[in-house]
């Protein structure tokens, strides 16, 4: 197939438009469609918001829904698209990845246009949408398997002014963590692809497996902060309530921060995100599953740092992560 | 094989004892030893609890585990065995079904010697550990699908006399719910073999996707509770607090009231559990995945109710189950 990836919407049309990505189709399957919104009040931010990067986190297509509800009234000017879902193979599936291919689409950017599926719709982003924007929102969750709290992060960027940009970025949607996650495994990122071009790019995340009515209400309140510190909308920035309390903080965390369980058996989480630990407090137990008269293990806090992921109880192999900590980011 | 299924302990021995039921093996593989705790303190109620039916239901498991560590100085009298992985296949591969035999544990009771190897679980349970108790506590959870309250459910029971000291078994749980829950696919389940033989059978639910520290301590707390009420242990029973309220309510609800789905998409719940809603209030929303342009339907409430059950926002089928509500029960 000869066809290249395109949109069935004009971006430049004033107001609201209505239409697809046309991702063509390949060996393994036929072109999909992924809708998309498009808003253009003229002059202004140009901002991309994509969700369903991965399909079992379900946050970010739903406030991306509500978004396409309330922007016509909204917004006042600048370029906002809207693309709910980028993945929805593996949204079907309730997956990570793409069943197709095995492929997760967040680390197979910029794609391939000769590829497979997940390829394709990498590459037809990267080409189709990356240039039209300044500014890229992924909502993403942080899955069924970990406790995460609302927040805004980044990896760390070369370029100290697009580093700085991205974090007071990150820092508007005014949601209970800001996180500079320092991270190995960031092959094939949209973060990276979006960056090396001088986008700045925020990655939300949410943890729990449950996508209920309350959390996202505090995830849109965000993305509506953001939208307020772009000035793509009028109104009052406020911090959203998550568990009683109305605050933020902007931290930093390291692949050393990461603790892994020290066998294979159960965890049981004993800290809960947001939580401030000091050296040698109880984070989680393991518990071999062969005997109840082999001991259990507690797994202790290094030193005095804040819990930013809680592993859920489950049953966990020996190295695999239970924890993430992080500390105030330096300046 | 010839071997029948047996416990490695002696269950008259006075005081703690840990061991095993060895659930012979089969075509399909080798023996399992299911780890078991034993506590002998003579007379008294006999009581059985369980965990780990479904393999991503972990809340039990590790309640079951915690009691084991505090059981040893607290029980008075009377005897507890505690099984706290039933299926440790199913809950190394994190589902609910075996995945060796795509069985569902809690619906093939009684179970059969010669058969699968769920079969022979349940059919080891049935055999070694039913008759030697009198009132059994299946410690289950709703799963990464759904959000559900703590709770202590049956189902209706045709004996009135055995249904009473059922419900007032589940009552004294003191969890934010007691659930009389008529459901139409009960053949095969563990409580259905143990109401059969005239025991007190309550299964306890906690949904949410995530294991958290929070929801594991509201859940030792009703098991606590109920302890207390059969007088295995001493202490003062205490409603736990879930959401900032510390209060209980009996309920019931029928297969009519469960909310479907009206057409294939991405849910979006809208209402919380425990809430209470009235005719055409809003408790989600179905959003179309294949275009932005398709009205999205609103789901509403038939009458006053209380909700029970909300489906996590995710991808979903036509006429499946997104929402559950019940209303007070009928005495």
């Amino acid at each position: 197939m000869n066809e290249i990836p395109h949109l069935t919407v004009d971006l430049d049309a004033p107001g609201v438009s209505r239409g697809h990505l046309v991702v063509p189709g390949g060996a393994d399957r036929g072109e999909l469609s992924l809708p998309v919104f498009s808003l253009n009040k003229g002059e202004g931010p140009r901002l991309l918001v994509t969700g369903g990067n991965h399909g079992n986190e379900l946050e970010g297509p739903l406030v991306a829904r509500r978004l396409v509800e309330w922007l016509p009234v909204a917004q006042t000017c600048g370029r906002i698209i809207v693309l709910p879902v980028l993945n929805p193979l593996a949204v079907e599936a309730w997956s990570r990845n793409t069943p197709l291919d095995g492929l997760n689409l967040n680390r197979v950017f910029p794609g391939r246009a000769g590829g497979s599926v997940t390829e394709r719709i990498a590459d037809a982003v990267s080409r189709v949408l990356l240039p039209v924007a300044d500014t890229v929102f992924d909502l993403h969750s942080f899955g069924p398997k970990w406790d995460f709290p609302p927040a805004a992060t980044t990896h760390p960027i070369a370029d100290p002014d697009l580093m700085a940009r991205t974090v007071r970025m990150a820092q508007a949607f005014k949601l209970p963590l800001t996180l500079v996650w320092d991270y190995n495994d960031t092959a094939g990122m949209f973060d990276i692809v979006a960056q090396n071009q001088g986008k700045v790019f925020v990655c939300t995340e949410f943890g729990g497996g449950t996508v209920g009515a309350d959390n996202l209400a505090i995830y849109e309140a965000g993305v509506r902060n953001a939208f307020i510190a772009l000035g793509l909308v009028e109104g009052k920035a406020e911090y959203p309530t998550f568990r009683q309390r109305k605050s933020s903080q902007t931290l930093e965390t390291h692949p050393y921060d990461e603790l892994k369980s020290p066998a294979t058996g159960i965890f049981e989480p004993r800290c809960s995100v947001l939580d401030e630990v000091k050296q040698g407090d109880l984070m989680g137990i393991l518990h071999p599953m062969d005997s109840l008269s082999a001991e259990s293990i507690d797994i202790r806090a290094n030193g005095t740092s804040i819990v930013v992921a809680i592993r859920s109880g489950a049953h966990v192999h020996a190295n695999q992560g239970v924890a993430l900590v992080a500390r105030p980011l330096k300046n």
